[in-house]
């Protein structure tokens, strides 16, 4: 197994909090708030009703129609609960999916910049990591001729991310309508669908009904530690995903599967007070930012992330982001987290933190980088 | 990703209970127990003091004290926590261990029986499945000669189990002792461990330091669906095991993490009371079976399995159990599922339900066989 890239200002970040030491975290990839109401009742159900034994393989059906009643209602998509297999988390599922498309020699085009992971996954199925740089100065959108070039009989699958990670771009309806016409099976990473506050995310299951999708509830409703993600598979690797799923992961939570089906039926103001939430947040963020001499070529659209040009401050984003740990107590994640080329003078900020965390980060990195 | 082993038997007995019809469900590999009632207190106190984030990526530091005390306790090993990944579930472990140890080319040794997923973690690693066959005669121990005969360059690690699925028996000290010095890594999936009711299981940790263990809380526990297992490994994987499992798992479930910390800590006589009432059905079982016509070579002492020749019924074990199915209404699971030879006049019992309903699936079967 090759190497893995080291997310050191992460782990250092946590390790000087658990120190005592006050660290602001601007680093994290995680919703700072807790779950919905309405979970604590449906895990109370599920042990008062001993659905503690394994589950479906493809998942609790009840939540597997659920998740399908979603995707009709946000994207008008018809997708039938057996393309859907639930998995403990996002992640596994595109273990799975990786796994499945992948043989030794193929090639993967992922984005640069991206989400860290992506070519560990690749990586791990012996397969190649080839990348297509995005430009800032094009809201980094993809250019579909980057993508067509690098199209060889090698390549296995293209994944995407929208809204992105680490950039908070949201991929364009021409870019998905032109990205289906390819011929290559496309990876449609939506764990960040539900936090928009600008445009709209589209799921790629819009343009091309044998795309595979990855989407989870870790995000959207804040439930990372229950576990709890799915993928949206053609029928014709059901048979494939619903073996390796038993075999490799078994099932998911049974009981997070039933905080999954409450969470799909709340009708609560959950999701719109955590959106107004996350979009002050980033507001503020985006304004501080570019006041303190950080670039954002473009808002960020949705998930939680600034991804912010620090050409100003540094050309090595990780000993930058070091540095501001270190100096200031303030968690940001180095750009090479997400790739080469402009991420050696990136960094990435997330507002998954409250305002008041926010603007006090933002003030000892302010008082740091004037000094 | 090549072809899975379809568990077909298990899926149609599924298929018919739901459409209503009575199924002894006799092929299930999953405790009817309920979880340890501590469970419950610690679930609650999790949701009621916010623990539904993301972990430590290793696992909760206090869950992992109190599974190295377990091996300390039962085994008298010491194991560093810092050696210790908690996964959802131990397949997921099994997946991580195999994808570090192997490359295209790499080969593992297996058992012949053998649990029927370890080949599908092989070969999803592009990695080739080596068989060494147990002999009945000999109580399914192996000959330390036939691994020995199968090592060579290629050979990655040598998978092993005990108490073992589908036999039931427990690897002797004398074989586990000269495994160890065989120079290759061995994997042991002590799953079973716990559920002993002759004799005693020995964890490989006792034998080989350097060994990998595989363990988790759903057997023993009877906790299948909150989906928490661990793996512990040498010191020098542990960074690629927790990149890994960063990278793919994230992380086991926070709330189940509460609820392991909880059971490990239990002072309730939990699991005296199963032990009971498993080792009664074995007793059972065990006798019943053989006043049918089924030889059992050597008593199961572990797990909750009876591995019984069906020779004097038939020579094609899948076509047995399907008709034992449709004609009896009862769930067996065949040989094959397990392996090749023979498996083929083999078939697999759980003794994972009530003594009632064992009852009453015996007698099913009675009325079948003397028709």
């Amino acid at each position: 197994m090759t190497s893995f890239l080291v997310m050191d200002v992460l782990e250092k970040a946590g390790e000087m909090s658990r120190k005592g030491i006050d660290i602001v975290h601007l680093e994290v990839g995680e919703p700072d708030f807790d779950v919905p109401e309405c979970v604590r009742g449906a895990v109370d159900e599920a042990y008062n009703t001993h659905v503690t034994h394994y589950t479906h393989s493809l998942g609790d059906p009840e939540l597997r129609a659920e998740i399908a009643s979603l995707y009709n209602r946000e994207y008008g998509v018809n997708v039938s609960p057996d393309r859907i297999l639930v998995t403990s988390g996002t992640s596994p599922a595109l273990l799975l999916v990786t796994i499945l498309l992948c043989s030794p020699g193929s090639e993967v085009i992922l984005s640069n910049p991206g989400y860290a992971c992506y070519k560990n996954f690749v990586l791990a199925a012996h397969a190649k990591p080839v990348y297509v740089d995005l430009d800032p100065a094009k809201g980094f959108e993809y250019n579909i001729d980057d993508i067509k070039s690098k199209i060889n009989s090698n390549t296995a699958a293209i994944f995407i991310n929208s809204p992105m990670n680490p950039t908070g771009a949201i991929l364009s309806e021409k870019f998905m309508r032109e990205l289906a016409t390819l011929g290559v099976t496309v990876v449609s990473d939506e764990i960040y669908h539900g936090l928009v506050y600008e445009g709209k995310a589209h799921s790629m299951l819009e343009y091309a009904d044998d795309a595979i999708v990855l989407n989870g509830f870790s995000k959207r409703f804040a439930m990372t530690g229950l576990r709890l993600g799915y993928l949206i598979a053609p029928q014709k690797y059901m048979e494939a995903l619903q073996k390796m799923g038993q075999n490799f992961l078994i099932c998911a939570s049974s009981t997070a599967q039933k905080a999954g089906i409450s969470t799909l039926r709340d009708k609560s103001d959950y999701e719109h007070k955590m959106l107004s939430t996350y979009n002050e947040r980033r507001l503020y963020m985006i304004e501080r930012l570019r006041s303190l001499g950080f670039v954002i070529p473009k808002d960020p659209q949705g998930a939680f992330y600034v991804f912010a040009d620090a050409s100003r401050f540094t050309s090595d984003s990780l000993k930058f982001a070091f540095d501001v740990l270190e100096n200031a107590h303030v968690g940001i994640t180095p750009g090479v987290d997400f790739g080469t080329g402009i991420c050696t003078h990136y960094v990435r900020f997330s507002y998954a933190n409250s305002l008041e965390r926010i603007k006090e980060g933002l003030d000892r990195l302010e008082r740091y980088l004037v000094r």
